[in-house]
């Protein structure tokens, strides 16, 4: 691959962490990167293979001369920021809400619906974390046996809400285990030992904006925009990686072998034999979206389940933005350009 | 209520315990309580309205003169024990699952289906934990709309596997906290900071038998044999209370302020206003089931959710378990016997 100069924005932030860890160890070429941060992280700097990157400012042309701008800094600054860093002539791939449901804007997780790519405008958007790796799961099942509707019940990490919520969930467990007054500011009625089915704020009708996001941005990527999808979205007491129980009712028969080969031959997805199943803290740091427990209902060939898990922070943000980015030079080398 | 003679059998589980803390606390008039433990607990007692009371074991005649036993430790000693307890004169109110799908043996919720319990032949099963919750918040859905498919994914705390479960979230979470190795005897792949799903024994389908218990209870308790039902249950790292995140597909379109109105109605259900929703740790040791989140898809006014927080120790076991007592006696007085 071509060496490439690149902005990671949000660049202390948990996913912005990250994204400078994927690009180190995807053998990127990287010549140049620019870690963008906000005033308060003024003077610090971030570490990227080893050496100290010190932290820049958004300014008028920060992005100028660079190939790639990864956004991670929230949909605020990336509805401020991300049409300059086009202007300045970067490829932006935008890890916020901000651009996920705009019909000019390819939302796309690579194994899915890479081809959404084509004729960008200087804009990509990458999707929900939650829903990253359901749609990797989906897709073979789409692909067989069609999709009536999609129930599903996450069970997702804290640190899909940041540093700061990791760090509130290890301080309220230790003050729970010693009797003593734990901190809520991120979760007011508490996450050390409990489970929490409220993740971003909740509409009139009463649904999370976290699971409005999975409903759309599920029908987008899969191309099916009048797919029926009901989520709850949940926080529970883990560090890292998101679980999903998603029940699928299919249009034709499920040919269970069928699925468990195309699962298999699916990049990206790591299916288990049998009854086995992955666990969050086993799935932390590492690239796959893992998929078990996959079963049919009884006497219901059109009515399957199965348990998907994969890393918020990889998959779910960092990691697919590379991707996109890999996929966009990979497109570039083909186009001659 | 007239004087009783009642056992506990399985006294010293997180179960036993509180069923005697529920007789103490419903003002039933006891006037003996025979507690019985397995022989490792030889020479020990329990405490009853704030007197120990010396364990017994169980032996041929040790029923004689109860006029309740409530089993629960155990589906093999309930199947070796609870004929013994019916024969001897006891009615029989059985915790285990050793019975519960015996066509001749009524499977009660008392808020849902009491009546099932005419003409009992002095054997009565209490359902499964996350079952009985489920169902208390079904039954005003089933009366108004008619149920199509249930989908529900749970949230279940180590309380629901016993002492020693409990004892071994806090030590490996403690462990966990500290950086040293993690007692793994009830968890093998470890509860500290994950979710699990696998309760319970796995079958050749890949189905779990919690989640077939789900199945099945859910259609006899609700009188819907044929009732489509698709359950994923998951350990979670909490010490009391169940969560349930349920989405119902309906026969007719859902009135929702009628549902409303019908589930704040509903004997020991407790609907919480608007977007609002229980949380476990609120709910232990209350009675309620606790209903929060009641939604419709959007455009979709046969597609409910909603979510579900119960007492997994009261309302799952020990609390309708008494219940079943009440009622029965409340016939036994109705009939004039």
């Amino acid at each position: 691959m071509s060496r490439l100069r690149i902005a990671v924005v949000g660049a202390t932030g948990a996913v912005g962490q990250e994204m400078l860890r994927v690009l180190e160890q995807r053998g990127i070429g990287v010549e140049e990167l620019r870690a963008f941060a906000s005033p308060p992280s003024r003077g610090a700097a971030v570490v990227f293979r080893g050496e100290p990157l010190p932290l820049r400012l958004l300014e008028p042309g920060c992005f100028r001369g660079l190939d790639f701008a990864l956004f991670s800094a929230g949909a605020e600054r990336s509805r401020q920021y991300a049409p300059q860093a086009v202007q300045e002539g970067a490829v932006v791939v935008d890890n916020s809400s901000a651009f996920r449901l705009d019909a000019a804007v390819p939302l796309v997780v690579p194994e899915v619906n890479a081809s959404a790519l084509d004729g960008h405008r200087g804009l990509v958007a990458n999707p929900n974390c939650s829903t990253i790796q359901m749609v990797v799961a989906l897709k073979p099942v789409r692909d067989l046996f069609g999709l009536r509707r999609v129930v599903v019940a996450t069970y997702q990490s804290v640190s899909g809400a940041g540093r700061r919520s990791m760090g509130e969930l290890e301080a309220a467990s230790r003050a729970y285990l010693a009797g003593t007054p734990e901190p809520r500011e991120v979760y007011p009625r508490g996450i050390a030992f409990d489970v929490v089915p409220h993740i971003d704020v909740l509409d009139a009708a009463g649904w999370s904006r976290e699971e409005t996001k999975m409903r759309q941005e599920s029908r987008k990527i899969l191309g099916m925009p009048e797919l029926r999808l009901s989520a709850t979205c949940v926080r529970v007491p883990v560090f890292r990686c998101h679980s999903e129980a998603v029940h699928v009712e299919t249009e034709s028969p499920v040919d269970l072998e069928a699925l468990r080969t195309a699962m298999q031959r699916q990049p990206g997805l790591a299916l288990r034999p049998e009854a086995d199943y992955p666990l969050a803290r086993e799935l932390a740091g590492r690239d796959e979206v893992g998929v078990g427990r996959l079963r049919l209902d009884p006497q219901e060939p059109r009515s399957l389940a199965f348990w998907v898990v994969s890393d918020n922070l990889r998959k779910g943000a960092a990691l697919n933005a590379v991707q996109i980015v890999e996929h966009l030079c990979q497109a570039r080398v083909r186009g001659g350009t």
